[in-house]
């Protein structure tokens, strides 16, 4: 049994669309010191699949945490100088309430009837954490991918509690594309024999198939076509074509691609650690995102007296929340009279790039962090040197 | 019953794998009149889920021909003056063989025993039909997409028997990020409950929602993320929010964007007219095509001595069969001094801008043809002045 950390809200919490969760559990991961002023908190928000195991191996997979290169002492986002809390968001599988929590009273979990969350709800449940805490205001919110649209969300609901944020490869709205392949996904899992109407967990059964078909969506998404390229190319498995014994044919009949080989483990290894609820529900909370319609179309008024200090960060061969989205988040932030810099990492490694080794990207969460820090009073931290 | 023009062979096909496939029968339409010295033929290569009904009603949807703007009386591949053949190609389920076709003596389709076919034994299926008109020498041939690749295929393949060619929104070899794609679809078609290993035809059912995912799956890849946005944007399907009488919340809960609801009918829609083998047994022949892979790795030397004019094109959104594929084909064909010009049509509409209405793509064609056909000695059609 996986110890996981976390806060229990019996009073629940009242979501967007008016129904009510309680009791509702809020899983976290923290690193470093908080400090006496409580002043050097930084929340890292997780992207779609993610999880608060940001820099610490992952229970399920004992893999090593998602962010585990940029997250820790001397690090880019230093926890000998930061003390960073990352939460499982609402609706997710790793320890916070959603869909796989029971629901009060009934023996039985939420499964389908677990309500449709939003951006606004999922940080709604990061602030009953932070007050818990005692936290008034944040130094600093940092997220990746749908972690990005949190950024915006905490920044916009809350903008007297966060001093600097890092909106980074997000958008301030989830584009049609982004919908279509989220849509591809669930239409995957709702075909699975295991569905069920949705009532597996009744069956004893999970919707495996269709949950590693939308995994694979996903992890095409991700990729640059470059990367795809690179990585694989058109190389075939070793030992999956038969030996024909024909010269002629270099062709795998019968074979499979390397790239192929790699979605279907992708997409197996997803299913042990992943709800199908969990994942339709955080689908739809990033399909409904749209920062600029709850303003009449106006992203900028979003914006209006938001004293947030932004670092907006694309990456320039990422397709799926392509650089054109961080220019428009910033020309808004501009607009609306805003604190905003933004930076494009030349990167060919597409939407993945946020969690894999790019120099200039730590160089960017280093610089920014320190000058924050700098501004807002902070002790200096040993790492301000290393910049 | 729907009338299909078809030749059968007898003697059938030896495919590339190695396995016979007989009798075999080419289902073929064709459009205008064969000149007295049979110098006037363009064989028109359909792409992946295309057809023969190139200029006519499709006899399952009743829809207009896939390129009835494009072939006809007057038009770019003008039928007044060409004869044009299109045939529905080898493992495809629009009469052509295939396996929903019976296997002889078994008295059941080949189902999932219909062996791997190659775009050279789609050809090489065309080339039959050619041979059996009597015509030695094709004026051009003409495709997009996996039309493109047979383009290319009959081109290196027969090279005295093409005159001139047009390569369109194509590539010479599917890339990682394509088959990564046809893996989806393909993993979704297996993980349908009525899948049964392959053998639904025993059991009197399709897999209707894994091919429908599919379908789903190339349709975003048919469109540019501009054409997705343009066309549908974040607009909700009236009718699909329940109304909350909640003035605050604009959110679709429940709802179901305009995006979601294409997809969905599109899918759904494919399913009455396309045979899941079929999709697996062509997907699965692109994923195979790569020029130059048969030649070590050199795709110019595969066009080495081949004097067909190619004109190659693509568009300038396409993020399927990018521009950067079509430059390397034509990089290929120059090192070989081949004959080859190129164009790139400035589309925002994506890979699908080839069946669209693409004035710039339409002069292109009509243009290449007449200047072939007087390269070529045809007599000097009506058209001609139209350019």
């Amino acid at each position: 049994m996986v110890e996981v950390q976390s806060i229990t809200f019996p009073e629940g919490i009242t979501l967007q669309c008016g129904e009510k969760v309680a009791p509702l559990r809020v899983a976290h991961q923290t690193y470093g010191t908080l400090s006496p002023k409580r002043d050097n908190v930084i929340v890292i928000c997780h992207a779609f699949t993610g999880d608060q195991y940001v820099a610490s191996p992952h229970p399920v997979t004992g893999k090593p945490g998602w962010w585990s290169r940029m997250v820790g002492p001397g690090l880019p986002i230093d926890t000998d100088r930061f003390f960073v809390i990352c939460t499982n968001v609402l609706g997710g599988c790793m320890g916070t309430t959603g869909p796989t929590s029971e629901r009060a009273g009934t023996g039985r979990p939420w499964g389908k009837d677990f309500p449709p969350v939003t951006m606004h709800d999922i940080v709604a449940a990061q602030v009953k954490l932070i007050d818990h805490f005692g936290i008034d205001r944040l130094f600093a919110v940092i997220g990746g991918s749908m972690g990005g649209m949190q950024v915006l969300t905490w920044a916009t609901d809350y903008p007297d509690r966060v001093f600097a944020a890092m909106p980074i490869a997000t958008s301030p709205f989830q584009s049609a594309q982004n919908i279509a392949f989220n849509e591809v996904s669930r239409q995957a899992i709702y075909g699975d024999p295991n569905w069920h109407g949705g009532d597996y967990q009744a069956h004893g059964v999970i919707p495996a198939r269709g949950l590693a078909v939308a995994r694979m969506v996903g992890h095409i998404t991700y990729l640059s076509e470059e990367a795809l390229t690179r990585k694989f190319g058109r190389e075939i498995r070793p030992g999956t074509v038969p030996s024909s014994g024909d010269p002629l044919s270099a062709l795998p009949f019968g074979g499979m691609f390397q790239v192929e080989s790699y979605l279907r483990y992708q997409g197996s290894n997803f299913t042990r650690r992943f709800d199908a609820h969990s994942y339709l529900t955080i689908s739809r909370a990033m399909d409904f995102f749209d920062l600029g319609s709850e303003h009449e179309g106006n992203l900028s008024a979003a914006f209006r007296g938001v004293k947030t200090r932004f670092c907006v960060v694309s990456f320039s061969s990422d397709w799926l929340f392509p650089t054109s989205r961080s220019r428009t988040l910033v020309r808004a932030i501009n607009q609306a009279g805003g604190h905003v810099s933004f930076v494009e990492i030349d990167s060919d490694r597409g939407h993945d790039a946020f969690l894999l080794e790019e120099p200039d990207f730590d160089r960017t969460i280093r610089g920014f962090l320190n000058g924050m820090a700098r501004q807002a009073g902070l002790s200096a931290g040993e790492c301000d040197n290393a910049v």
